[in-house]
């Protein structure tokens, strides 16, 4: 799918907002790896920047430790089966996970590391700090740019009118599934 | 609603797995307070441990540094204009948020802190850590207990079976729904 740059930059934060489980990406331009992660969040607007949990001993770790780049990449409902597999697989025993579910590699304007072009949406980051939480880390990263499919992304929001799936992590094999939205209103104070 | 313990507390985590957005309390017994946050995560299973972030300069900012205690509440679709009050009222003006947005206090198990009846599962968590990250800290806490509405969790999982709707932030006053789940599975390797 044809994908469109976020402007400005600062929107990009949104893309996570809803708490959809990712693929995060990783490379160094000789050999790559791709993950999903539910423990992710924003942490920041503009500049934009998003953080997630990685183990220690994570078989993608060195290359966030050594190239100091990720990708985010957000999966609809579609890919659930290649999400529950990307995160059941350790790229340790299989050194081409984008093959083995199907997924392609797709450049990144700012970084060298491939991003996921069946997700709707990415984002390039560059790590700013890790922080050591004890048996975990957390990893710590700016956007620098970000694209999004222009069917579901239009004015810096997400909308679903034309289809869109997110894709929330429950536990084990099973997700659950955004579909519609809602608009709340501040509930006007009571006359007294 | 009555609601019932989650056992093991291990399972705890999985209340707050898929993303949705919280309502978090402060109290030190006297003074109390609500807040909505859409950045927040589990950061590990088993002690159950959740993190957030919130600003220095925060209403709250001072009770969580004081008494060490929260409760993390999950709203449903039905308190979305509730969650937009929380999020969009200043408990420096407002003194009673329990109140003005329609919500009531339910006594906690293990900390001081009330929680929120209304709400379809509540944790009640310690401090363990604060992280300095810039402009904002995140406030990391180990869950002390748990509770949910039977109806919708069920053997340590969300079931969406009895019309649960759960709600995630997407920005200023809107919100995505999820309400429906898929079970995936890795696919199989290709023959070769």
């Amino acid at each position: 799918m044809d994908k469109a740059p976020i402007e400005p930059l600062s929107n990009a934060y949104r893309l996570v907002n809803p708490g959809p489980v990712v693929l995060i990406t990783v490379g160094d331009g000789e050999a790559d790896n791709l993950f999903a992660v539910t423990w992710n969040m924003p942490i920041r607007k503009d500049p934009g920047m998003v953080a997630f949990l990685s183990g220690k001993r994570h078989h993608s770790y060195p290359f966030i430790e050594r190239t100091g780049e990720l990708g985010v990449n957000i999966p609809d409902a579609s890919l659930a089966d290649a999400v529950l597999g990307c995160g059941s697989v350790t790229g340790a025993k299989e050194p081409d996970k984008f093959g083995r579910f199907g997924l392609t590699r797709q450049p990144a304007s700012r970084i060298k590391v491939p991003l996921v072009a069946e997700c709707v949406a990415n984002l390039e980051c560059r790590v700013c700090q890790i922080v050591d939480l004890g048996a975990s880390s957390l990893i710590v990263a700016q956007i620098l740019a970000a694209t999004a499919d222009p069917r579901h992304f239009q004015r810096g929001h997400w909308t679903f009118d034309n289809g869109l799936q997110l894709l929330h992590h429950l536990s084990g094999s099973r997700f659950c599934v955004s579909s519609e939205t809602i608009t709340a209103t501040v509930p006007p104070r009571a006359q007294t």
